[in-house]
């Protein structure tokens, strides 16, 4: 094992990079002059023509990553998706990487960004964590839009006769703001509007992000806008925005940020790098545009799913698929000694020391993710995403264990050494392509019940007993019945730490039950949420926001952001 | 006169427009490879850095358009500032246009953008109408981003020891919602912050857009953010962004939307659209940064200011030009025949008809900005913004009239005919700073008190016989004053539909009095803006908002934004 002397920041590294100018980028995917538009220097936008002209062309491989429960250790899945499409570049594949945009917000309360990390990173770092080109404010805009319309018709003589009790579109602020988690709105007479209850969630926390990165097509991006439930009325009945008949300036709002974005790699892979809804009360992927458009652009695609495999490679895999017709070739489940130590009952602060035995005790957690992606029909490799302070000793564990079980793994160094350090991974990859026959098909069909679909996802992906339903959600159970909605599939918002929905159950729990405490109805996304447990969509800020330490020089350089 | 016999409306001459593509802009501004970025292909960023390697060259000529009280029948001023840098270009000069970004948020509500009209518009309309480059996204996000800090701190064990009553800072949204004017904020326990009263403001007239608009670099503009009052705390003393050490994260937020946008005109003249703050709570023109790069960048700078010369020109001539040291060489006062009538008496469904006395009658508004104008010192042209409905005997009526008083005046038929239309403008404008002496110097100093200004402002440029201060606004007059803020300059809030502070009174109101009734605190823009009726910084929607009119087809073509 190969330990860097002097170990370099993310920043350090970003900062030394010599990227290509984004034309190169472009000609190396062989898009056209018309194709493609230039944001800055670095980055474009990719128009939605590709597909129509390269819609004959054979898809390339979709390989999904994804990761067993997140700790705070880290497990660095976006690392190993830059990491592995930079290898396979290396080994002489064309790979495209699509990945998720990250939010604004955040930034300015914990210092860190979402572009991967060490030298396998997307570049340039900076601006993709901050403004980017703009698609999180024309969501942000868009969302906000529909709020000042459905409060302008209540004000205007309510036509629609909508309830102001029962509003369940909520506005939104890509920014951590506790304080406007719930307010009141309207306040101040008769002729500043009407008085209601509101709340602000995080952009990415809104129904139309989850709709931006499921739609196919400007069409199908307007006709899920559409669809979208704001309100119920005075007899209960769903209010949409079609009823408001303002799809068309939602769309309009969005017709720009609906074209994936281009950027580069350290290693000067492509990258698109767009959409990114929440993983809990969506479903945690970036856009099926950009994923699809990766396929036909490169000969290989690597994407990832939010969180764990247990929430996100199961959105993935029953959701996304699903609606964008996307036929995954390949899982790569990224694990790390750190975390396996972590579910095995290591503490955070003592994960520097060696410990077998923890590491033992946390295989459970990789081995419950591997099975749940056997039970999708799908082959996959192991990634065991190695930290420098890993003992040769813990690492040989780990490849025993999966060669004891006959389990493709490999070891990838993409933190330390870029594409080089995860051919060993790239290769297995393709190898394990080419020879795996794949059976991948959803989980479950969409005639179950929605209570079927939820029990079917609890017993063979979280491992538990069964599912049990709160007073509330029941009764919402037979309402969404009763609209029609039985046939959608289920999005799970269930704690990304646990196999179980308690947080602190580490490892792979058994003998417990899934409580369903409320259902939500994201109807133009088409999926009902079930909710199991304290769901946050607003964050807040720390104590020492990471903002208090940001800073711009007079010459335009950053400081603090990472 | 000629009427074309088919009037073509502004998408459809938009739509038909040969834009050249931006990167020859940028070499008809002899811009260096690094000194400019694309967004997309018609708009671009432009370094701050062109202003030094440019610092020594001499300043073009900066030719301000102002206008008469502005009427519902319209002015065109913005028409007349575009066709007149492309009538500058039409008659051999180097000419750039420097013009305000037009906000998102009210195009929801009312058909209609702000990128000038007919064939003296600049392109790309649509772009520039909607999201355009981001920069008043940024802005929000550093508005909303420093309510966040400011929650937070109070949440968190409040040591700045801050009134909670007395926080002025509001939140910003860019969007007409008349049911965020008034909120309570930070309700549900008290883990989600702290309960108070707030308000959003729409994001033009936050302050930060106003220091952005005044700010001369990334510095300045740092250190204006560092000053600015967002609270009081419970000794009723201030408390500062500098206080809460945010002023380096909120610059950093705006880092790239400091940057001017480059857009062409339809007859492909160069025009920085950059930053547009309000014009009553606020100064009301284009940035700093790009008038002064315009002047450095062309030999004639044709730029804006916001309302009619009672409001606009007074800020641009004491606020703008004083802050960012520009020097301005003309002042071009548009006025229409249609308006004219209107402070003539005409009410607005009786334009069409030709009415000589009341064109008469309505000159005196018309007078009394000129007589503005030359308080300052500075040379100006009458432009008669021509419509195709006007007679032929009211165009002859303004033209005697001004030669009866010795008044340059030019009949500028760009929205018919773009810069060739604008011609006998632009040679009258080139001749008139050629051969006129220019005075240029504010309507006051900065040692006289705040009561003395506001008396100055209201008496030579309103024709008030006074001011008087509620007793609100006297009390605020002392606070301010003790805390040091009597040097600062004056910004009048007042309607921009008559010279008086009664919106009905048109023409030449006289024998009236300026009532100012509060006074607020912008330190950081440096001004104290002083308010003399209801001003509206948060615009509602109509019954019927246009956005429901809106659409995008399939194929990406936008439907309704005109």
């Amino acid at each position: 094992m190969v330990e860097n002397t002097k170990v370099k920041s993310d920043i350090e590294i970003a900062q030394e990079a010599q990227l290509l100018p984004i034309q190169d980028i472009a000609d190396q995917l062989q898009l056209t002059e018309t194709e493609w538009e230039p944001y800055g220097r670095y980055k474009a936008k990719i128009s939605l023509d590709v597909m129509d002209r390269l819609k004959d062309t054979k898809d390339g491989k979709v390989v999904l990553v994804t990761s067993i429960n997140p700790t705070p250790a880290g497990e660095g899945k976006s690392t190993v998706t830059v990491g592995l499409g930079q290898a396979l570049n290396k080994i002489g594949k064309k790979s495209v990487i699509a990945l998720r945009e990250p939010s604004l917000g955040p930034s300015m309360g914990m210092k860190g960004g979402a572009a991967g990390g060490g030298y396998s990173q997307v570049m340039p770092m900076e601006e993709i964590n901050l403004h980017f080109t703009g698609d999180i404010h024309a969501i942000t805009t868009a969302n906000n839009a529909l709020s000042a319309l459905i409060d302008n018709h209540i004000h205007q003589g309510n036509e629609l006769n909508i309830d102001t009790r029962r509003i369940v579109w909520k506005r939104v602020i890509d920014m951590n703001d506790r304080a406007l988690r719930n307010v009141v709105v309207g306040l101040g007479g008769a002729v500043q509007g009407v008085p209601r209850e509101d709340g602000f969630d995080i952009t990415v926390a809104s129904e139309i992000m989850a709709i931006f990165c499921l739609a196919r097509n400007v069409r199908d991006l307007k006709e899920r806008l559409s669809r979208m439930v704001v309100a119920y009325d005075m007899n209960k009945e769903p209010v949409t925005v079609k009823d408001l008949g303002v799809e068309g300036a939602l769309t309009l709002l969005l017709k720009d940020a609906i074209k994936p974005n281009l950027v580069q790699t350290l290693e000067n892979t492509p990258a698109l790098i767009h959409g990114g809804p929440f993983a809990n009360i969506a479903h945690g992927c970036n856009s099926v545009i950009a994923t699809k458009m990766a396929s036909k652009l490169g000969d290989y695609v690597v994407t990832e799913s939010g969180f764990g495999a247990d929430l996100g490679a199961e959105k993935f895999l029953d959701i996304k698929a699903r609606y964008g017709e996307i036929d995954p070739s390949l899982v790569v489940v990224v694990a790390t000694v750190r975390a396996l130590k972590m579910h095995g009952g290591v503490p955070k602060d003592q994960l520097e020391k060696e410990d077998l035995g923890a590491l033992e005790k946390g295989m459970v957690n990789l081995e419950k993710h591997i099975e749940t992606i056997q039970s999708f029909g799908l082959p996959f490799v192991v990634a065991l995403n190695h930290f420098v302070k890993d003992t040769d000793q813990e690492v040989e564990y780990v490849k025993k264990w999966c060669a004891e079980k006959g389990i493709e793994v490999a070891i990838a160094k993409v933190w330390e050494d870029g594409g080089k350090g995860g051919e060993e991974l790239a290769q297995k990859v393709v190898d394990m392509i080419d020879k795996s026959e794949n059976h991948y098909k959803p989980l479950y069909t969409l005639d179950l019940s929605l209570e079927e679909k939820m029990e079917t996802i609890a017993q063979k992906v979280y491992g538990a007993d069964g599912v049990d339903f709160s007073k509330k959600a029941k009764k919402q159970l037979k309402e969404f019945i009763d609209l029609g909605w039985e046939q959608l599939p289920v999005c799970m918002a269930k704690t990304q730490y646990s196999l179980s929905d308690d947080p602190t159950l580490l490892g792979r729990p058994e003998g417990f039950r899934i409580q369903i405490r409320e259902l939500r109805a994201s109807i133009g996304a088409g999926f009902i949420v079930a909710i199991t447990g304290n769901v946050m969509t607003m964050p807040g800020l720390p104590k020492k926001p990471a903002a208090m330490n940001m800073d711009v020089t007079d010459e335009g350089k950053v400081e603090g952001l990472f």
